[in-house]
C-alpha cells in the first residue's frame, strides 16, 4: 500500500464467499464509491462459476455512473492464494446450502418451535453453528499461516460464534464482526424523533445518532441514545407508547418480498417499555433471544406481534432472481448500478488505513468492555477504529434487568463453542436442550436434534469420528 | 465475651425466628454440645407464644444428656431489643404462613408448572421473595442501627436474595448464608466411594470430602472433589453410570414423611454425566434450576426421575406434630434430647470467635471469587472462617457448559432484587415471565402472576402504593 | 441550549479562575473561532478586578478579526452564582500565589532536589496538592449542589489529583482533565516523520497522529503511533538514534522566555530508546517522574539533558507583562487578536454537544481502561467524546518495563489523596518521604517538609485543627 | 501413594539442592516427626559429595529420638531422574556460591548503598536473580517434561521471581513459594500480646495468630491480626509506642552469630506507626523495600535502627561450621537430633495429601487475590491447602498508603522477569537503575552494574550471546 495524493493505493482485499449474489455487489458499490482508496479484490468461493461471474461484474463497476475509484477483481483457486498478501479479508459465506437451512429453520416447527430467522441462536442457530464453525476454523488457521497481520472482517452468521472461532484457533488474529442491525435502529430512532418533534432530520443517516451499545449480536441494547443534545430515550418513550398496540404501518409501496424482512416494530416497543432500554436489532432477531413463548409461540403470535418468519422458500426464490440478474450483468444485458449498502465495512477499512477516525459498534471478544460478562465471550459494543488499531470502548455492565437474557445467550455461545471445538455431539445436544426456544421434553428434543443433525450430516463428518 | 480456661464465655446470640419448631431445637442441640463456648440466646419471633415456649425448652437443654456447655435463653419483644449487644444474629424465619406457601408451590400447577420446593427460584421462589425481602430490609436496617458489628447468619430461603437484601440495605454488614445441601452431597460421595472401592469410610462426616464449590445456593457445583488423595470424580463416574437408570434404593426403614425430602439421586447422576461436574444439592432443588421440561414437566416426569414434590399439605401436618411435641417439651412430659443437626452454624461461630480455622461453603456477595459472574451477586463458594474474619476462596470461573444455567439464575436474583427494592410489580412480573419454569405465554403468565400476588397480598402492601 | 440552523445556541459556560491572564484569552480565541456554537461565559475568580477586566476583553473578542460566533461574557460574585445553570464548567486556577510556588519549586534545592516544574509530582507537587485539593473539594461540592449535570473540564495542575478530588467529593460528577502535552508530542512525531521520510506533512496538526495512550498525566506513554498506514515507532527510532546525543536544535528565533518551556528532547529520546515506548509529555515533566538522580541530579545534569528549570522568577516576570497587556486590552490601546491555543477544550465541548465525534486523550478515573492499575486512580488514556457522553477506550496494561515508574506515581496520587482527604500532615509527610526525588534521609526530609508547609501555611489551616 | 491405617505411604519427594547443610537437616527433622506420612526422598545437587553425605544423614534420622515415620533417602545424578515419579518437588538452592553473593551484597557499599540481605530486591537481589532465574527455567521445564502433576515447593530467594519463572516456563505448574518470615512476626505479636495483657500464651505457636496477609514476599503486611477474639492491632499499637525508640532487648544468651539475623524490631514499629498496618517480615528484609535513605542510609543508620547487615563473611564461616558437622554426622561421631524448623513445608504436604486443611500464607501468581496488583505477578497472601488443591483467599486491595512501595516492588519483579526471559542486559540495567536503593546517578550506576555483572559472569553466559 502507499498513500499518494490523498489516496491509499494498492489496498489488497480478499473476499471469502466472493461468489455471493447481491451482497458482493453491494460491497462492489461501496468500494467504488470511496474516493480515497483503490486496489485489488481477490474473490474466493467454492462455487467457482459464481466467483468468476462476480469478477467480471466487479470490474464492470469501475465504469458505473458515480464510480470514484478503481478496483481490480481477480479470483483465486485456493483459500491460501486468496489471502496471501491481503491487507483485509472479508468473510461472507453461506455455510451449506438453503437445503440445510430449510431444516434449520423449519424442522422445529413440528415440535412447536417457530423461528423467524434461525441463523444466530436457538435450535436452528445451533445446528447452523455446528456446520459453520469447522469452516471458520479452517479460515482462522489459514489467516494464521498466510496472512497473520491482515484485518479480518466477518459478515457471516452466527456472528458471535464465527468471531469466537477465529480467535479460538488464532488468538492474535485482528478480526471483528460487522452487522448493520444497529444502524437500522438508529435510523428508526431518527424517524421517531422527526415525528415526535415535528422535525425533518435526514432519517437515512444513522451516524447522526450516538448510542452506547451493550450486548451480543442481534440482541444488542442501547443504554443511551442522543441526537445532538436531545435525549432520544424520552422521545422514543412517547413514540413507543403511541404505537405499541398498532405497530408501525407497513410501507405501502413494498412488495411482499421485502416485507419478509420488515416488521411493525412491536417487539422493539414491547421490550423498551418493559425493560427501559432500547433493543437495537430487528424484531425477527430480538424475538429469537426471548423465551419461545413470548413472540414466537405460534404463527398467530408472530402475526399478532407484526413480524414475519423469513421462510427458506422465500430465500430460494430470491436467489433464483439474483442468479438471473447475475447472468444479465455478466453478459452486459444489464449495467451495474451503484447502490450503497449502508454497511460500514468500507468505512471501517478506511479508518484502519488511517484515513479517518470511526467510532461504531463491532463484535469482538470481551476484554473488559462489558465487565459483568465473561472475558473472552464475543460481545457487541462500540469501538474505535483508527490507523491499524481497533480498541473497544468501555460500555459498562449489562443492565441488571436484561442481564439474565443476555447472559443466557452468552452462555449458549461459549458452551456451543466448546462443544464444537471438541466435535462433541452430546455436549452440543446439551446446548440444544437448554435453548429457551424449546417447548418439548428431553426425549422429544433429542428426536428433533437427531433429525436436524441428519439433515445437515454432509457437513458434520468430523463429529462422527 | 471473654476467653477463660479454654472457653469463650458470654457469647451473645440473637435468634430471629426463634419461635420455630424443630429448627430451633436443632440449634439448641448444637450449641449445648459445643464445649468451648457458652452464653446467652435471645429469641425473637412475631409468634410470642412460640418463642416463650422455646425459651423454656432451650433452658431445659442445659440438663440434657451429653450437654457440654450452658446457655441461657431469653425472649425479646422487639427486634431492636433482640439484637442490641448481640455478637451473632441467626435468622431463620418463615416469610408468611403455609397458606401463602400453598399458593407459591401449587398455584402454578394449573398452568403446567410443577415445583418440587418452590422456595428458591422459579415462580414460587419469586413470589416468596417479594414477600420475604421487605422483612430482610427491616432486619438489615436494624442490624445497621443496633448491632453493626455483629455477625449475621442466615438460614432462610430464598438464600441468595436474603443475603443480597441484607447487603443492599447495609453494605458493611458481616452477613453470610449457610446451607446444608452441600454437606449431604459430600456424604453421598463417601457412600459412592465406599461402594466402588469396597471400603468403609465414615459416611456421616462430610468434612472428609474436600471439594471446590462454584455456583449459587441450591445450584452449587463441585469442580473437584477429593477424599485424601483419591479423586472422587472417577469414583463417582463409575457410581453414576451404575445407578443412573435405576436410581438409589429408597431407604427401607423410612416413613413416607421423610421420603418427601429424599430422592433417588437420578437428577444428580444425569447432570453429572451430561456436564462432567458434580451438581451439589438435593435433586428437588437442582430440578428447579433447569428448564421446566427436563425434570418437572409433569407429575409423571417427577416420578420417573425418582424425587417428590414437597407438598405444603405435608408441611402443615409436619408442623402440627411439632406443635404437639413443643407442648410436651414445655410441660416436661417429654425431655429434650440432643440431636446434632449436621449443620455448621455453631462451628462457624466458633471459627469466627478464633477457636479454630474452618474452610467451608458459604453464600456471600461476589468480590471476585467467581470471576465470570457479576460482582455483587450472591454466590456460593468456599470461604475461610477465622477469628472475626470471613474471606472467600477464589473458586475460579463457572465452567463454560454450566455457565448458561448458573448465569440465568444469577440474573433472576439481581433483576428480582432490583424489582423488589423498587417495589415494582411490573419489573417483578418481567422476572416471572422470564422463568425457565414457565410453560405458558405472556397473557396466561400474567393471569397466574396476578393470582399468586393476590394470594400473598397481605404481605405486599408496599407494592401497591 | 437549542440547535438551530447548524448552530448550538445558548451554551452556558462557567469559568472558574476566569481572571487568568493569557490562558483566558486563549479560551476566548478558541470559542469565538468555533462557528457552530455560541452562548454565554460567566467568569469567576477571587481576583475580582482581573475577572472584570477579562469580561471586558472577552466581549471585545466578538469583534476580533476572524470571529465566527458570539459570546457574552459576565462575571459572578460567588461560585454558586457562577455555575448555576451552566452546561460546562471550566476550571483553571492558580492554587495560591507565585510566592507559595516559589517555595514549592525552589526550597528543595537546598536539600539537593531540583525540580523542573514542581506542580505535578514530587516535593513541590505534593505541597501544591495540599494547598489545591481543599479548593477542589469546594468546587466539587458546589457542582454537586448547584450544577450536578454540567460537564466539568479541568486544566489545573496537579491534574490527576484535581480530577480525583472532584470524583471523591461527588462520585457522579461528569468531570475530566484536559492537557496539551500529548498534542505537542504528536506534532513532534510528525516533525520526525517529515525529516526521516523527506516529506512535508503539516506538523502543526496533531490529529494526524493516532496513538494509543497509557499512563498518568505528564507521564503518559504511547504504545503505538501511526500516521496513516505508517508505523511511527520505526521512524522515531531512527530519529532518536540520530539526535539522542546532540538533541534538537534550539529554535533560533526564540527569546529566552520561551526557552524556559522548551527542551532539546533528549529525555524523551533516552526514555524511548531505553523502554521502547514513546514518553509523551514535555521533558521537564517526564524528568520529574523518574528517579531524582537521572535527569535532575544537579543543575549540570539538567543542562546536559538539554532542558531548563522553569523558575518562579520567570513566571512572576511573565505575569507582569501579561498584566500590562491586560490593561492595554481593557483600555482599547490594544485590540484582541485571535490566537488559537491548539488545546482541545472547545472541540471537546462541541463533541459533548453532539456536533462531532472526538477520540482524544483525557484524564478520568480508571474503570478498567488500564487493567493493571487500581480502579479509581485517575489515569490518562484515549476516550470517546460524543453527544453528552465520555467513555474511555481500553488501552491495555501499562507495559511491564514502565509499570514500576507509572505505578509509583499512581501510588503517590492515591496515597496523597487519602492524606489530604483526612487533612493528615503525618500521612502527607509519608508520601513526601517516599518521593523518588528526595535525596536526604528522613530527618532532613522532615525539616524540608516543615519549611515548605510553613511557606504555604496560609492555605493549610484545615490541617492544623 | 496409598493411605493405610491412617498413614499416607510411599510419598515420593524430590529435593533439588539436596546437598544443603543445615536446611536439609531441618526438612529431615520435620519429615521424620510427621506420624501420618512416610516414603522416599530423592536428593539432587550439583555438589555430589554433599548430597551423598545428606543421604547417609537422612537415613540416620529414622533412628533419631522422637522419630515417628520412616523415610528412605536416595540420590539422583540428573534432574530428570530426581523428579520423575515425584509427588512433591522441594527446591532450595544457592544460585552460585558465596563468592558471587559477596559481590551482590557488598559491591554496592562503595557507591553508598548498604544492603542488609541482598537476596530479594535491590541491587544485590537483581544480580542474584539474573543468575538464578535461568536455573529455575531449567527446573520448570524439567517439571513440565518429567513431573507435570507434581507439587513444587520453593524455598529459594528471590522468592517471587523464582515462582514467577516456574510459571513463565510452565503455566500449568502446581508451584508455590513458602517463607517463614510471616510466622516469626506472628510469634512476635504473641509476645507483644503477653506483655501488654499480662498473659502467658505460648509464643512459639504462630498458628494461634490469624492475620490477613497482603503484599509480596519479604514485604508482606497484615491488614488484620487476631488472637481468638482479641484484636492484636490495638495491642501492638501500645507495644510499638512503648518500644519504638529503645527497641526490643537483644536476647541475652545469644551469640553474635544468631544476632546477625535478629533485630530490635524498630523498623517494624516505625512502619506500623507510620502506616497503620503491620509489616510482617524481618527488619532486615523490610528495610530493603523502603527508600535506601530510610533505614540503610549508612552503617550508622543501620545501627541506629537496631538491625545488622548479614555479611557474606559470616555466611562463609557459618558454612564451614556446618561442613564440619556434616562430617561428624556422616561418620557417626555425632548423632542426628530432631530439631523442628517451624517451617510449614511438611504441613503443606500433608494438607495437599488430604490429611488436614491448612490456611496459611503462600507465594503464587495473582489471579485476583489482590485486585489492585497486576494479574500474574507473584504475590503473598493466605491460601487454602487441601487435598491436591491450593486456592488463594481474597485478601483485598493493598491499602492505599502502602500501595506505592508494594507496587514498586511488583514492578521490579515483572520488569526483571521480562529482562531475564530475554537475557537482555540493557533491560536488566534499567531495572537496576530504577532501584530505590541506588544513591548515584546513571553513569556511576552503570559502572557498578558492570562490576557486579563481571563478578557473576560465570553464571551469565546466556546474556552475552
Amino acid at each position: 500500500m502507499k498513500y499518494e495524493n490523498g489516496i491509499m493505493k494498492d489496498v489488497k482485499i480478499a473476499y471469502i464467499g466472493g461468489g455471493s449474489r447481491g451482497w458482493a455487489w453491494g460491497l462492489m458499490s461501496d468500494l467504488v464509491s470511496a474516493s480515497d482508496i483503490s486496489g485489488e479484490v481477490t474473490l474466493y468461493d467454492i462455487d467457482r462459476e459464481a466467483m468468476e461471474a462476480n469478477a467480471i461484474i466487479g470490474n464492470k463497476f469501475n465504469c458505473a455512473k458515480g464510480a470514484k475509484s478503481e478496483w481490480t477483481y481477480k479470483t483465486a483457486s485456493t483459500l491460501k492464494d486468496a489471502i496471501t498478501g491481503a491487507n483485509f479479508i472479508v468473510i461472507s459465506i453461506l455455510p451449506g446450502t438453503f437445503d440445510e437451512m430449510q431444516s434449520d429453520v423449519h424442522a422445529p416447527e413440528e415440535y412447536g418451535t417457530y423461528q423467524s430467522v434461525g441463523d444466530s441462536v436457538g435450535l436452528g442457530g445451533i445446528i447452523r453453528s455446528m456446520r459453520c464453525m469447522p469452516m471458520f476454523e479452517e479460515i482462522g488457521l489459514a489467516v494464521k499461516n498466510y496472512a497473520p497481520s491482515a484485518w479480518v472482517i466477518n459478515y457471516t452468521n452466527p456472528m458471535a460464534l464465527c468471531v469466537k472461532t477465529l480467535y479460538r484457533v488464532f488468538p492474535e488474529i485482528k478480526a471483528f464482526g460487522c452487522c448493520h442491525e444497529v444502524f437500522a435502529v438508529k435510523k428508526f430512532l431518527l424517524k421517531a424523533f422527526n415525528e415526535i418533534k415535528g422535525l425533518n432530520v435526514d432519517e437515512t443517516n444513522h451516524r447522526l445518532v450516538k448510542a452506547n451499545v451493550v450486548g451480543v449480536n442481534h440482541f444488542t441494547w442501547f443504554t443511551s441514545a442522543t441526537y445532538q443534545n436531545y435525549d432520544l430515550f424520552s422521545v422514543y418513550k412517547e413514540f413507543a407508547e403511541k404505537y405499541k398496540d398498532v405497530g408501525m404501518d407497513e410501507p405501502a409501496d413494498t412488495n411482499w418480498m421485502n416485507r419478509m424482512f420488515t416488521s411493525r416494530e412491536k417487539v422493539k416497543f414491547d421490550l423498551f417499555l418493559k425493560y427501559g432500554y432500547i433493543a437495537a436489532a430487528g424484531d425477527r432477531h430480538l424475538a429469537e433471544f426471548c423465551p419461545g413463548t413470548w413472540y414466537l409461540d405460534t404463527p398467530d403470535t408472530v402475526e399478532k406481534w407484526g413480524f414475519m418468519i423469513t421462510t427458506v422458500d422465500f430465500r430460494k426464490q430470491d436467489l433464483k432472481r439474483k442468479l438471473e440478474r447475475s447472468k444479465r450483468l455478466v453478459s452486459g444485458e444489464e449495467e451495474p448500478v451503484i447502490a450503497l449498502t449502508g454497511e460500514e465495512g468500507v468505512d471501517q477499512i478506511r479508518a484502519l488505513l488511517g484515513l479517518h477516525d470511526l467510532v461504531t459498534n463491532v463484535n469482538i471478544p470481551n476484554v473488559g468492555q462489558i465487565p459483568n460478562l465473561p472475558l473472552g465471550a464475543v460481545v457487541e459494543t462500540n469501538a474505535v477504529f483508527r490507523a491499524n488499531e481497533l480498541r473497544p470502548v468501555i460500555s459498562g455492565n449489562v443492565p441488571k434487568n436484561i442481564y439474565s437474557l443476555v447472559a443466557r445467550a452468552v452462555g449458549e455461545q461459549i458452551e456451543l463453542d466448546e462443544a464444537i471445538a471438541k466435535r462433541d455431539l452430546e455436549k452440543a445436544f446439551m446446548v440444544f436442550s437448554e435453548s429457551n426456544q424449546l417447548k418439548v421434553g428431553k426425549e422429544k428434543a433429542r428426536e428433533l436434534f437427531d433429525k436436524m443433525i441428519f439433515a445437515t450430516k454432509k457437513y458434520l463428518k468430523d463429529y462422527f469420528n
